[in-house]
């Protein structure tokens, strides 16, 4: 089960009935939060899920809006007595950006860990999230981020004793890991059922639409992406500043076969929204929401 | 005419109904900022005073709450259109966390004038903002502030007559300069009337009480000052953390004569407050809210 909150819906700035846009995620007791602008901590506080078991930030890009937020929460975490460390994902230029603005934060009582990845496609899993970040286009370095919490096979006892698996070394294989004893090799394939599938968020903002885009977030049961206007109407106006419209994100969505597309990042100027150029195109999209909140499950 | 707006009350951090202590004033058009905490800049949206217009920014300390929202209303200031250089005032280390916060803050259209003042009493004008900065007692270096708008006296023609002082020098000495003509000193007490009280504002957080202070605010239209806790039961704990109680506030406002105190930077465990115990020592003492606007005037 994992719990994704959008914690807010704005781009650019904080507007006094918008959050800036950021997701939290939550499986297991542990959480990761993506991006992280002024007033992010505020809306947490809102959301109610607490602050010490934030394990990973990860940031798409070094724009103020999706950062700023950072030293008062850093400051908030250890307020709330956090002592693991925390680990901070981004783009290049993540050290000399974090350890500017942490510049007032003295006494943070954990230890920061910093994974400045480079802007290619990659993998990382921390804890039990597996954490895909692949470039986007904008106007500065920027990831897209996928989170995906992976799903076992099922243990099947027939199989392993129709495949003479010793019983002592179930319990190793059925976490996947591989036996040797008395000679013989024994592998989780012995054991375990076919692949399941698991839960699997895609996150975009800001960018432009790409096929990179579609293959990352492929299948996800939930896409949250940036639709600072709606209309096609704004397509110059985004492709100026590199960003992207809803019915660009509909269709990105509609490619990628995703479930559920939430829309966010909205432009401050945009109060009303035509969403039905949106769900013409992929029916299941939705305007996110400050602190909208679903709960995904495993299949079946 | 000087506005004043308390644009938050809180302290340590931003609240979602109470936005960090910070103060806007307005003078001519003009505009100066002490303090800048995550969210400020959106009070000053719900105050709708505008961005643009924001000349001098002064900080007390750097303690994440009192300006960690810097880097986001920088840019916010860039994109209302701000051309015109900014000047940012603060105690020692000002440099330093500035170019740290600042460090995602590409292409601000103007340039920032940074005033990194000694840990004294300093005395400096920019425009018509005549400013104070005093040290204060708190766990890291800190300045209180006054603001004065001065009031020139009177220009007086009958004494500029009396005084034989030729027409052409009046309105240099109006202005309060001294002019030499054939071989005569003339000089602006010739022409001018008797001092004139100007307006004054006091703001002082984080702090424990001190005479500096009740020296620096002495005779203030108003005076802001922290109030973690209210009553005396809290002593140990704001001399612990270096603040102060509403009662000390109240006490320090009747030593120094001022006509108003507002307290202000609660502590987010306060919600319901005792103001008894603090009108009981200063009658003119008022709970600050969150945007409670006043305008002082010259007297009579």
């Amino acid at each position: 089960m994992l719990d994704v909150c959008l914690l807010g819906t704005g781009g650019m700035l904080p507007l006094p009935d918008r959050y800036l846009t950021a997701l939290l995620t939550r499986f297991n007791g542990n959480k990761l939060l993506i991006d992280c602008g002024e007033g992010t901590q505020v809306t947490m506080k809102l959301l109610g899920w607490g602050y010490k078991t934030i394990d990973v930030i990860c940031i798409t890009h070094y724009h103020g809006d999706h950062i700023t937020g950072l030293p008062g929460l850093l400051l908030t975490i250890g307020n709330a007595g956090r002592e693991e460390p925390l680990t901070i994902i981004g783009p290049p230029g993540l050290k000399r950006v974090v350890e500017g603005l942490t510049v007032i934060c003295r006494d943070i009582p954990f230890e920061i860990k910093l994974m400045e990845l480079p802007l290619q496609n990659n993998s990382l899993q921390i804890g039990d999230f597996f954490i895909s970040a692949f470039p986007v286009q904008h106007k500065v370095p920027c990831f897209g981020y996928v989170v995906e919490i992976k799903r076992s096979p099922k243990f099947l006892p027939d199989k392993a004793v129709i495949n003479n698996v010793p019983k002592e070394t179930w319990r190793y294989l059925q976490k996947g890991e591989t036996v040797e004893m008395d000679g013989v090799k024994y592998t989780p394939d012995m054991v375990l059922g076919e692949f399941r599938k698991g839960i699997k968020v895609g996150y975009v903002t800001d960018a432009r639409p790409s096929k990179t885009i579609v293959d990352a977030v492929a299948n996800s049961d939930l896409f949250i992406c940036e639709a600072m206007y709606m209309e096609i109407d704004f397509l110059e106006q985004v492709k100026k500043y590199q960003h992207m419209l809803g019915v660009e994100a509909a269709q990105m969505a509609k490619e990628a076969n995703v479930s559920e597309l939430w829309l966010t990042h909205f432009s401050p100027a945009v109060t009303t929204f035509n969403t039905a150029c949106v769900t013409d195109i992929f029916k299941d999209s939705y305007l996110g929401e400050d602190r909208k909140v679903c709960t995904l499950t495993y299949d079946g």
